[in-house]
């Protein structure tokens, strides 16, 4: 059986304080590779680390250019272990220049008294609504099967919904068990805001990006399907930068990440 | 007449690579010292480093430890400049022992298209509120004046409201013109939004911060006031970590800042 094509982007040889890993061309964006694979690969150097312990809770990865090589070289330093959690570091360079940089805090979860305090939108199930056909849309985009409840690109806006937002089930082409790099990386696959709001292609560009995951690996494993829904909107459009705040359920109803972005474009 | 305590407790000095700043004992936490003052520090350190270009759009800082001791050394580095914008990393130290690092974005912001895609909270004008009494908090707390519409943490939980949620006006104590850096800090100054969901009070600690700026240097001179809007929610309580969303607002409607923090809790 060949290899998933997400697996082959995000694989990384070396051990293990400087890695290396291929640029994909199946994950192409605009210019250079989809961000979300790139965030999965720095994420994935630290879980094949030796000295990985738990599970991640946080990363913030920040984008400081573009990846014009074929190559990337990944380098996760362990900035701080404490009792229950490890603190990370992540460079990322294309030669010498650093073109990526990560804070992960992984942890090794205790139970708890839990609560979900934001409710999952009452959606149809995704085998009711037709998949994107993409066409016009960069290479990345094919891995995915993405089915719209709001915010399809190639529809006109809809009246009734706020303008910059964004629903949709979302899963890798073909399906694969969602794990925490797959996971990593749909949270950066909603489309631009600003391109939701005004229909619009101009220059974008995520400087920051911050995932918070919500669930163990164990309930990963319980998903039911390959399936998740992805719900995303803006707060502000200003002076060259945008927001984006998001959330991605599993099909369960589980809250699997919560997302946040900051974009620049030129508009 | 006398620095206020909040630039105070900022005030870094040391040319430029390594510097110095004191805990502040106005702004003690029950450990160690407030999170949003040590993030302002960090803040504070790229801001007066003599390289510095534009103005800060992102900042995402991971808590690695409690401050135990008096002094903390602060060592910003840019990692990467590009035409528009630059990258920084900054780690913060207690004798040998990382205690924080911070990844943030600066930009030199161009006049774009705008718009705000979220409606301010139809409020009572602070001046008509309560100030919070302060005798059971800790120290931090009396340097801000906090004036609460909904999740009033000495009152019990309102029957209509989501259980997890803030809504306060908030200033610096004695009042004092909102910059970046204060800015930054009241973003950390809610409550810990389990306390706010159980009321219990039990171990916490942030471990990883982020703030989106969404004003320019002329926005924050053109507030009308020291008094901001804030607004906070969670979205899940789970596996020992919460996550907590928020917005801060001028007086005047303009959309400072959004936020977002995941937190450690044991209950």
């Amino acid at each position: 059986m060949s290899k998933h094509n997400f697996d082959e982007a995000i694989t990384l040889t070396g051990e293990y304080d400087s890695q290396t890993g291929s640029v994909s061309p199946a994950y192409q964006n605009m210019v250079g590779p989809f961000g979300g694979v790139t965030a999965a690969t720095l994420l994935q150097s630290v879980l094949r680390h030796p000295s990985v312990k738990g599970t991640p809770t946080s990363m913030t990865m920040n984008f400081l250019g573009p990846i014009k090589e074929a190559g990337i070289t990944v380098q996760p330093r362990m900035v701080r272990e404490n009792r229950s959690n490890q603190h990370w570091i992540v460079e990322a360079l294309c030669g010498d220049e650093s073109v990526a940089t990560a804070t992960l805090v992984f942890a090794s979860r205790a139970n708890s008294w839990e609560s979900t305090e934001i409710t999952m939108p009452d959606v149809p199930s995704h085998t009711e609504l037709e998949s994107l056909t993409t066409e016009v849309l960069p290479p990345w985009v094919k891995q995915y099967d993405m089915r719209f409840v709001r915010g399809n690109p190639l529809l006109a806006p809809e009246q009734d919904a706020p303008p910059s937002e964004t629903l949709q089930w979302i899963s890798d082409l073909p399906e694969r068990a969602i794990d925490f790099t797959s996971l990593c990386s749909i949270c950066d696959a909603f489309f631009p805001r600003l391109f939701i709001h005004t229909r619009q292609m101009v220059p974008f560009g995520t400087v920051s990006f911050t995932v918070y995951f919500h669930v163990t690996q164990q309930e990963l494993n319980e998903l039911d399907d390959a399936w998740v829904l992805g719900h995303a909107r803006a707060s502000k459009f200003h002076g060259s930068y945008f927001d984006q705040t998001g959330e991605v359920w599993g099909s369960n109803g589980n809250l699997l990440a919560t997302t946040t972005q900051l974009v620049y474009y030129k508009y």
